[in-house]
């Protein structure tokens, strides 16, 4: 009977855990990180405000739950297609990137502005799905390149995505120019040509 | 008579901006735009709330101004020690500006958090202080490019600084990896020197 009450209490907590991490998805999609706030946030799923940190540690947890949902939909769009030719392969994800972030610019940007307190680490199971996602940059890196060594290869990778999703950020917000938006396609393709063409093959 | 009150008039309406100025400026600088509010800018001026509207159109005026001054800063940073090779200037620029944004980076981090609502355009003044920051990278772009013509460079430069930032930027928050700030010199030099490597000579 103790055995049973537990699981029934697990089950009640999992499916608290589940209705606020949609609700928070749905705010987080909708109106930007900005707009999540703990009290809405149980109005909305009809808990007390103190049952948030029941199932969650708190709201940062929830937020990095939310930011997981949205890495597994970026990976679902960059996965099709992909390009036998390195520079190519390259090429496609950074448009892919762009697409995904034109397309769902709220989530995606929640990703980034979302920042855990000083000296605290991502928890495991979050790094590793980032760090999945990294390596579709280092396969066609690695056929560019193919004598760099693998920790040299995640570091470059790193650097790639940095520099792209630095062009995507700004262009969208068109915070250099009145029209950065619009040649953003133009301006990834040339840069992505640039830095394949740039690696050393040797 | 009407003419010596005007002036004088002015001339408070141009002190009152002054302190606000320099009182924004400093919060931002320790604190970052997420601690500037209105009320505790009158408080730490002495005037009242409205007053501030009185002097600046609204807080976007104020907080572009305290960008302007960021540029300047930046622009100094970056101006000794221009390197007669095109790739070694690019470089020298791209760890100028790392320096710069970890030697001050609340405000430099407020320049890009900044956002104007959606539709209104940046003044004049500001984007020509702007663009004239870019201009630093274009003309090293130009020596290592000489048949680009001038609007493809302008292009170019954008791209290549939204890069140096987006490397930057996610580097020192470490949201790619937990010692990417130990990395950024090592990846900025990579990068640059696998991009002015790409670019087209002819």
């Amino acid at each position: 009977m103790a055995q049973d009450s537990e699981t029934k209490q697990k089950t009640k907590k999992e499916r608290l855990r589940e209705r606020l991490l949609d609700a928070a998805e749905a705010t987080i999609a909708r109106d930007g990180l900005a707009a999540l706030k703990a009290r809405d946030l149980a109005a909305k799923v009809g808990c007390a405000l103190g049952a948030i940190y029941t199932a969650f540690d708190d709201l940062d947890e929830l937020i990095l739950c939310v930011g997981a949902r949205t890495m597994t939909r970026l990976e679902a769009t960059l996965a099709d297609g992909a390009k036998s030719n390195g520079a190519d392969e390259l090429q496609r994800l950074a448009l892919a990137y762009l697409r995904y972030a034109r397309s769902e610019e709220p989530r995606w940007r929640a990703l980034f502005e979302h920042r855990l307190p000083p000296g605290k680490p991502v928890p495991d199971w979050y790094a590793s799905q980032r760090d999945r996602l990294f390596s579709r940059l280092e396969e066609p890196l690695a056929r560019l390149t193919p004598k760099t060594a693998p920790a040299e290869l995640r570091l470059q990778a790193r650097t790639l995505f940095s520099a792209v999703h630095g062009i995507v950020m700004l262009g969208l917000e068109e915070k250099l120019a009145a029209d950065a938006a619009k040649t953003l396609e133009k301006e990834l393709t040339y840069f992505v040509a640039t830095m394949a063409k740039g690696l050393p093959r040797a």
